[in-house]
């Protein structure tokens, strides 16, 4: 069986829990704390050397990691990867483009706040986050204007990682009151069959 | 013909003239200065909301972005892109550490160092990013004293793209003389058929 070591209450983990969800996928999570232990941090150096989770282990003891890596193999061959090359090179420009332009803005801002409760320490480097998380968020918002989802009319892999953190932005300070089509996308994602919650 | 927008100095430009070399695939190149003039910012803006370069223009119009995304798919069918699933899957995890782990601080570092000529205001971040790069270049290090190139045997993408920044590392003040097997690898890309220098 597959087996996934992370953490439901970080986006990068959430976005192959909400994979799995969707495509009803057999699968046994194995908790592993981000604020963690040392003895689950040499657990995690021993499958992968970044030290980073999530952890995908398939059942013969291959490793994958990269959480954008492991959600594109996963839903490879259903409607969530699409078929021709370049559709699905736009959802990998998607995929790099959270990676690169949005999370670390959104993530970083949402762990000073929510999970270390925004110590002074980095109060400047939280506001400075801001600007660059800003400034993709009104990318997406904008790409959204154009269609339902970010690669056209139908759902793909690009929507459930961008959803991670975009959807949990208020936890690291970002108002998305002005957002509307990333309001609407939101809601669409939240309404699809066999949708789970971050940290559930 | 495919049209490619970029600076040959930028490591992420690179990526895709060193494919396009090595796959000896014809191409025009449009030079656009990384520290570009306004005309040349709203070119690249009209073209890619983000205003990042690379861009690829297909011979329809069609446009990509993200340079790991382009050289995946450029180099789609050809021997640099392994042929199954998992090991395709193995590839976009390198990718995907190179936007995230590497590139952020060896070419913000380079970029300080090499282009803005070494500001006191940006002192403090360039040795701070100097910390995370080293961590990156330790773990592919350790990945290159198991194999020959990152994912086994034979080049792909994935060295094309973690040579770009890596093997310029120098010029944003990283020592890599302890590095022995990544100074084999280097020298191996160096020596392929087609090879061309960063820059040229």
């Amino acid at each position: 069986m597959l087996k996934i070591y992370g953490d439901l209450r970080s986006g990068n983990c959430y976005k192959v829990r909400l994979l799995l969800a969707l495509i009803a996928s057999e699968h046994q999570w194995v908790h592993v704390d981000m604020l963690r232990t040392d003895a689950q941090d040499e657990k995690i150096l021993a499958l992968n050397p970044s030290g980073k989770i999530p952890v995908l282990q398939l059942h013969d003891g291959r490793i994958l990691c990269e959480s954008n890596a492991i959600v594109s193999y996963l839903a490879e061959g259903t409607s969530l990867v699409p078929m021709g090359n370049f559709e699905r090179a736009k959802m990998f420009e998607w995929l790099f483009f959270e990676q690169y332009s949005l999370e670390p803005y959104i993530a970083v801002a949402r762990f000073i706040q929510t999970f270390l409760g925004m110590p002074d320490s980095r109060l400047d480097e939280y506001k400075a986050l801001h600007e660059r998380g800003y400034k993709a968020l009104d990318l997406m918002n904008s790409a959204l204007a154009k269609s339902e989802y970010f690669l056209g009319d139908s759902l793909s892999v690009a929507d459930l990682s961008l959803f991670a953190y975009s959807h949990v932005a208020h936890e690291g300070g970002y108002e998305l009151a002005n957002y509307s089509n990333l309001q609407r996308w939101i809601m669409s994602i939240q309404e699809q069959d066999g949708f789970v919650s971050i940290g559930e």
